[in-house]
């Protein structure tokens, strides 16, 4: 009863945040037909500062990982963001009636990372008195950036190929990979991880991409849900896959997470803590890196399916479920 | 003389407080012929922020408030600003020559609020040691937002009624009531309430909206100071209504309040410094919030005329005059 | 061989410069063909609140110093400022094949001065233990401004000359200098000047516009790399000239505003710390008040040829060759 009471508890805190009150707020204004408008000019600027601060932030803690030592669970990291994403897009082909545009977007949302759940972890881990690797919350990006991209290039791949007549037609897949990196969303993210690790780019992240950062969200939280209002009732019949998904999924990507991480322990030595680490930061689902990448990467998708299925169920689930979980099932398994 | 004296130098510093100089400083280059332009998109944006931050602010304040011990002196401050508006208006509907426009958002901008004249009555009060409401500061809101709500409803009827022939024709109120407050000024400022009141939206009004008012404030006055140029011939006429009222309009809206006030310490025990603190709030008329949500409010109203008045005569006389008055008066009434 | 190894440091290092990073971060996705772009409005913005963050910042410098003990030392730093950009151009146009408008830009920027730069010579006198008056670094507008203005009305000139046939043709010069100071730089770059002067905007640059200014700086780098690359083949034939000026102009700057400073030394008693402090900030060029000013007051120059020259030799130069040369210089001639 405890745990059901905690997570409902979680599950209302998740509204009053103001990533989704600001998104709430957008489909409220929206739907009670406010005139109010956020400049175009403006949208795109704000997307590229919040991609450009994804960008530092993932290069500066690639640049000041110690790379030799986190190698293979960075590899694993690389692998299950992938896999996410392969498996979240596979799971929402199988669905009828799931617009596959807002299933790519959704799988690249489950497969990126949410600092603050990722933030939680690290506190129970501390109040738990179980260590980790200093370096084990720098694992993120190498979760989160290739899951991004993998989601984007293949939304581009299908859509192309749904243009061409829909079969199994020749499509150049190389070129649309390069076409999806050339993109504004990706370009920008990748110009922001190549600054962040080539120059000393952190006095301009902390002074000006940072604290803008939670700010610039809220408008473009504001700016979807006047969007999503508009769409909402396309996803009246399927909105029951979403929930399904967005319950399941972060502790199915947690289990791989695990069984991979205690891989990296039997051969490197990884710790128990940084295997939970590890865990957490697979199920986690992105509720800021991921909406303004997947906005500019696959526009045509639906953003109250795939920010409905992640704030309002998936990070909920990650937070109350999935880390007491694996904290539970590493201290059965390492015998901590 | 003594007095004279520092009226004339509250008078000067006006002058050189930033919120003034840019707007001068705008005028100056228009009046130069400056080919420098704040783009549109710009602007929008800047109005946005202003006015999203005004209400959140106000929606914290609102909801950190105890509503149930200060109901009724917030009760009578909604009064007095929809009171202030109305006889504002029906004054400047009799004075010669005054654009109705111009009389609606200088009605509007009395019966907004000056958050610095506010807190120079705070600091005088604890100089002499005259206690009051920790809350009484937050009944500026409930005096603010809904003068300025009925400055911008009031306007849109008077020019909807011009339209239809001028006469007592039947205008739909309600639906132009509602087309005010889907308007994109009030919808920001009431969206902006809204968060404010019902989601955890601090962090992002103290690490974004906040630091960044003043500075977007800034490029408003330049914004409108520029525009003011080109209009300040229209009020060549009638200068003289402007500074009349705003001498003495603060020192009467400043008499209602008192009045009330007295009201409420006979009836719920309402403290005498709380009563000065109404009566400032009520003579106090906005540099800051009204600006912004009048310019998107009532467009067609010349911000020489409105501004002009508040900040050149009607805040030093709420600085220098009123709250000295109030203090002295309360002092006499309550034998403090 | 050590001072060889220190520039060559210091050479790479301003490559790692988040300026220099941005700069070439927006040359490499524009060879990468992305279709990342900063909107119109965000770009005319940006500009916006960089030339009046540096015009306010002049203009409070100014109010701050104490302008009677500084008279001919001022005055001596508009001279020298006007002096550079005179020969500069004069330089420039002796080269063969240097465009115009790119020669002005160039001595503009190299009239301009470089903030940084500075800073590392206050820290090296500190060390040195050296004495210096408090108002000497605040010098640098007196430099700063007027060069960037001589160097702005000159192209104009230039251009409208050209545009008239090239040759000796009557062309009105107060006019084209009016024309230039209601342009957009300029005109943003002297009201922030004159609100700095005479207004209290100490707060609003405090609050705004410095803590942006290195954030929206690198977004400019970033528009400015995108737009180099387009144009970096036309400096193909002439790179060499740049870098010849670029290596030996600090120097001669600087030794042009030595024997300057020993003038003030004679005359009013100049300290031989404020004499390297003014040689030094002659020596400087600027990486940050002079491309935005430039980009926008002469839009037609390459800033390819401009900012390169500046970044990847003037500047390393004018911190490991120019600094150690006049601390070793003043040594030398005031026997300290």
């Amino acid at each position: 009863m405890d745990f059901l009471a905690d997570f409902f508890i979680r599950f209302l805190v998740q509204f009053q945040s103001p990533t989704l009150g600001f998104l709430i707020g957008g489909m409220l204004i929206a739907a009670l037909g406010s005139k109010l408008k956020i400049p175009n000019p403006i949208y795109q600027f704000v997307v590229f500062m919040l991609l450009m601060k994804i960008g530092l932030n993932g290069g500066i803690e690639i640049r000041e990982a110690n790379l030799f030592a986190m190698a293979l669970p960075a590899f694993f990291s690389i692998l299950i963001g992938l896999a996410i994403v392969r498996v979240g897009i596979a799971i929402f082909g199988l669905l009828p009636g799931v617009n596959s545009a807002d299933g790519f977007a959704t799988a690249g949302l489950f497969g990126a990372v949410s600092a603050s759940t990722l933030a939680v972890a690290i506190v129970m881990l501390e109040e738990e008195a179980i260590a980790f690797e200093a370096w084990a919350p720098a694992l993120y990006p190498f979760m989160d950036i290739p899951a991004l991209i993998l989601a984007i290039v293949m939304a581009n791949i299908h859509m192309k190929k749904e243009e061409n007549g829909g079969g199994e037609v020749d499509v150049n897949v190389w070129g649309i990979v390069k076409e999806s990196l050339r993109g504004s969303a990706l370009s920008a993210l990748l110009l922001g991880l190549a600054l962040g690790l080539f120059t000393n780019s952190g006095s301009v992240l902390e002074s000006f991409y940072e604290p803008l950062f939670r700010g610039f969200l809220s408008i473009l939280m504001l700016i979807m849900g006047m969007e999503a209002y508009d769409r909402i009732k396309e996803l009246r019949s399927v909105a029951h896959w979403y929930a399904i998904y967005a319950g399941f999924a972060p502790l199915l990507h947690g289990l791989i997470a695990f069984g991979l991480g205690y891989i990296a322990h039997l051969l490197v030595g990884f710790s128990p803590g940084g295997v939970i680490i590890l865990s957490v930061i697979a199920s986690s689902n992105s509720d800021i890196s991921g909406p303004p990448t997947l906005r500019a990467g696959i526009p045509s998708a639906n953003p109250s399916s795939y920010i409905g299925a992640s704030t309002s169920v998936g990070t909920p689930v990650a937070i109350a479920v999935a880390i007491p979980l694996f904290i539970a099932l590493a201290q059965i398994v390492f015998d901590i």
